[in-house]
C-alpha cells in the first residue's frame, strides 16, 4: 500500500487503522527520523511491523561481516567499524553491531558523531550513546584512520582510493551507496581493501535487504511473533551468513537468487521467537 | 482493506491516502448516513469509487425489476412501488429507480417518508423530494395499498401475509434482508406474491450485489472512467436482465455463478464510460 502523505502522525494512524487485515507489516521509503518515531509507535498492533530500510539492511550487513571477518581470520568482537551515514539504514546498522564489536564510529555528513556535537538531532543523540567509545572528534577521514571495517550507507563517491588507505591492513569495505557506491570495488581493492561488498547485483557481494525481510517476516509470522526483536534480528543475520557453505573474498553473503535462503532464516527466527514465547 | 474506524472523516482521509496504489474503490460496510457523505467526498481521486452496499445491490434489484416486469407483462413506468428500508441500499434503489417508474415510496420504521414530516435527517428529506409524489402520510401499510412491487431492505419478518394482502393483484415481492428475509417466500406467495426474490441462494431468485460490482468496476476500469454514473449503474442493471433468456416467475435475475456476467456488465459499463468521456 502507498500512503499519499508523508506526515508522521498521518501515516501512524492510516498505518493503525488498514492493519487488521494484514499479518505483518513492513514499511518502506521513510526517511530518518521519522521511520523511528513510526516504527516505535506502531509495535503495539498485536503484529510484527518493521521498517525494511533499517532493520532489512542492517541484518544483511551484519551477515556479511559475520563472514568478512572469517575470511579475514579476525574475530567480530575485535573489529572497529566505521558506519558513514546516519540516515535509516546507519542508525540501524550501528544497533545491531555495536554490541558485537570492538567500537562503531558513525559518521555523518558533518563527520564523527560525538555525544556533545552541538545541534545533534535526538535520534543522533542515540546514536553517540551506543557508539565511539573514545568520544573521538572529527571529520570522516579522521574516524577512518586504522579502522578495519567501513560500511558506506550515504551516497555515490564518498570514499576515495586515499580514504580506504587510512584504514588498518587489509580493511573491509561495504560501499553500499545505490545506484552508485562511495567508491567502486575496483578503485576500493586498488588503495588496498581486501573484502568489498556493494548494493549492486553486477559485482560481488551484493548486501541487498530482500535477502532477510521475506524470512524475517515469515518466521515471525509462523511463530505469531508480535514484535521483531533484536535477537530475531541476529538470528537471521547468523542464518544468512552460514548459508554461505566457504565464505570467500567474492562470496561473503548468499546470492539473491541462492536456494533455502527465506527458509533458512524464517527457521531461525521463528525459533528464537518460540524460545521468548 | 479493513479500517478499524468509524469516523467520517478518518475513513475519507485514509482512502484517499492509500488510493494510489489502487485501480477502484469498493466502499462496503459502511451504514447510512455516513456512507453517502464518505463515497460524495471521495468522487475526485481520479478512479472510480462505489459504496457497493448501495449501488450494487440497487443494481441488481433494477434487473429483477426490470424481468419481473416483462413475466408480468406490466410496463415497468406503470409500476407504483414501496421500498421497505431507508438506509443504504433502500436509498440507493430509490434513487436509482424512481426515474423509471410511476411512483417510490420510501418507508422507514417511522412509517411514510414524506418532505414534511417532523425530525427528517437531511439523507431522508433528499428521499422524500424524488419519492411520493402523492405526499402520502401514514404506515408502511398505508403505502402497501394498491402497490405493484414491495422491495425490502430492512429486516427480518418485518412484512405478513396480510400486508402483501394489501397490495394490488398478483404483486411482486422482492424480501431482501439476510439471512431472513422480510417474508419468507412460501408465506410471501400463499398471500397471493406472483413473483417473490430474495438475499439467499436457497431460493430462487437471489437478488446479490456480487452479481453487479465485479463487471462494473471491471468496465470502469476498462474504458479508464473516473467515476461510475447512473447512466452506467442503468446499462449495468439492463446487462443483467437481458442475460436471463427467458425470464419467469421463478428466473428473473442469473445466478451467481452463471458464465458471462461480469463481462456483460463490464461490457455495457465501459460503453457507456467510452461514449460520454
Amino acid at each position: 500500500i502507498c500512503l499519499a502523505t508523508q506526515d508522521t502522525e498521518e501515516i501512524i494512524s492510516i498505518v493503525t487503522a488498514i492493519a487488521p487485515v494484514f499479518g505483518g507489516i513492513n514499511l518502506e521509503d521513510i526517511s530518518a527520523p521519522r521511520c523511528f518515531e513510526i516504527e516505535a509507535r506502531l509495535q503495539n498492533l498485536g503484529i510484527p511491523v518493521m521498517h525494511d530500510d533499517q532493520h532489512g539492511t542492517a541484518v544483511v550487513a551484519l551477515a556479511g561481516l559475520i563472514n568478512a571477518a572469517k575470511v579475514a581470520k579476525r574475530k567480530l568482537s575485535s573489529l572497529r567499524i566505521v558506519i558513514v551515514g546516519a540516515g535509516a539504514a546507519g542508525s540501524a546498522i550501528a544497533k545491531l553491531v555495536s554490541p558485537l564489536v570492538s567500537d562503531v564510529i558513525s559518521v555523518d555528513s558533518r563527520g564523527i558523531i560525538y555525544k556533545t556535537r552541538p545541534g545533534l538531532e535526538v535520534y543522533k543523540l542515540n546514536l553517540a550513546r551506543i557508539t565511539n567509545k573514545k568520544n573521538l572528534k572529527g571529520s570522516m577521514q579522521d574516524a577512518l584512520v586504522g579502522a578495519d571495517v567501513v560500511i558506506g550507507v550515504s551516497t555515490a563517491g564518498i570514499l576515495s582510493g586515499k580514504d580506504i588507505a587510512l584504514m588498518a591492513p587489509r580493511p573491509i569495505v561495504f560501499a553500499m551507496a545505490n545506484p552508485m557506491p562511495e567508491i567502486m570495488p575496483d578503485e576500493a581493492k586498488k588503495a588496498g581493501a581486501f573484502i568489498v561488498a556493494t548494493g549492486r547485483s553486477d559485482f560481488s557481494n551484493q548486501i541487498n535487504n530482500s535477502l532477510s525481510f521475506p524470512g524475517i517476516f515469515k518466521g515471525a509470522m509462523a511463530s505469531k511473533a508480535t514484535r521483531i526483536t533484536d535477537e530475531m534480528k541476529l538470528a537471521a543475520a547468523r542464518a544468512l551468513a552460514n548459508l554461505v557453505k566457504k565464505p570467500a573474498s567474492d562470496k561473503i553473503i548468499p546470492g539473491p537468487f541462492d536456494r533455502g535462503v527465506v527458509n533458512a532464516v524464517s527457521s531461525a527466527v521463528s525459533k528464537i521467537a518460540k524460545r521468548r514465547s
